[in-house]
């Protein structure tokens, strides 16, 4: 058995996730489709192993996913298949082979995500599924220096979805950069794992810090009292964007 | 009456181009979708006057239209409305009076066009329907030497579509550009005016002049043949967008 491993570059935004939900029937998702695509030209049941789910709406730029195999069919043969077959929205942008041994999701060190906000004061026709709009004046100096309080390891209890219960909900932020281009602000967080909705409840959080809601020295008070209520509101998924896994 | 200007940004892949189209009336027409709107807000039938028609499938960065109303609503509350009320894939980016002479497509001076190709071995799920992919090898040097020889004042019926009737298609390319970022190849155009399908015309002949199906000297030949059927094809309409309209 071959061990696949594929980067996929996906809009997220007709799908209902990488794996299918129990609250989102009407859509398909990204591991089914992928996988249904993988059987056709592989004529075998494929179960596709990704890095790390990611949420109805959410992009990605390289996802990283592993699958074994018995064919022996060349890879850039396989790429092309692949990438005539699938719906345009997924692409595959690198295949191959990986260590028999190789799982995408245990085998990831860390994981790099990109919250997109679109500051200026219309919406933008073309980012509409891109990046999340807000027209108001943004303190991004303020935001810069607050972030840097969540660098290292931390217990990002603040930041996970309400009604996720995860054990542990320690991990650790390796870098946080705010950059702005025009009117392009992105919130890019590297870390060794996310919980449900952290980076866009972080992304939420900065938001509210640099429209003045929230003060200075907050985001170290949110992230010590491990209580999800004081932080910011979980910014919509389209904003969010899988960057790279690192392995 | 008031004579307002008003500047657009459209995705054009859900609608049927800027006007009706007799062969595609299963889309809506991004003058019918604003016209609407603007007789929601203004309770008065509105007649928008656009810089010039855009096919189906092709983007607008800064479409310029005009319309006359009685209304005397504050033009950013007008903006705030239209935004509000519009479908997401069209978004007014600017609004203002003009004088009451003003008429968005006889008094405009130039146009710019914007052709992307996206240059790469494997499609990109988030460019699908803004650039046109094309995965082999370009010579970007010699597609930049040849398209200078359509700069200034010629009649561009080599590039224009077969089954137009239009008396008079000489028109002034006033700049030409090929640059490249990366994987993206856009080939812009400012000219005086476009005949039907010329952009996408054009950028077919460089393509086939790029990827070495048409040699040095070609478009020079082709230019003076004032025959289509030696030009590269038309490229898709997705590919192109209105960058600008000068006055």
């Amino acid at each position: 058995m071959r061990n696949l491993k594929i980067t996929l570059e996906y809009d997220g935004t007709n799908y209902c996730g990488w794996q299918i939900q129990r609250r989102n029937r009407r859509k398909v998702s990204i591991q089914g489709t992928v996988e249904k695509t993988l059987r056709k030209i592989l004529q075998e049941k494929i179960h596709l192993i990704a890095s790390g789910r990611t949420d109805a709406g959410v992009h990605a730029r390289a996802q990283v996913a592993n699958f074994k195999t018995s064919s022996v069919i060349p890879l850039d043969k396989l790429q092309y298949a692949l990438n005539g077959l699938l719906p345009n929205d997924i692409s595959i942008t690198g295949i191959r082979e990986a260590r028999s041994d190789f799982h995408s999701r245990f085998d990831a060190k860390s994981k790099a995500y990109r919250y997109t906000i679109l500051n200026r004061r219309q919406p933008s026709a073309f980012l509409r599924t891109a990046a999340y709009f807000y027209p108001y004046p943004l303190d991004i100096k303020l935001m810069r220096d607050e972030a840097g309080v969540l660098l290292g390891r931390h217990d990002f209890r603040s930041f996970k979805a309400s009604d996720e219960i995860e054990r542990n909900s320690i991990r650790t932020i390796k870098k946080i950069r705010i950059a702005k281009d025009k009117d392009l602000i992105s919130i890019d967080i590297e870390a060794d794992g996310f919980l449900y909705n952290m980076a866009r409840a972080i992304a939420g959080t900065l938001l509210e810090i640099g429209r003045g809601r929230f003060h200075k020295g907050s985001l170290k008070k949110i992230l010590k009292s491990c209580n999800r209520g004081l932080a910011g509101p979980t910014l919509p998924a389209y904003g969010l964007c899988l960057l790279k896994v690192k392995y």
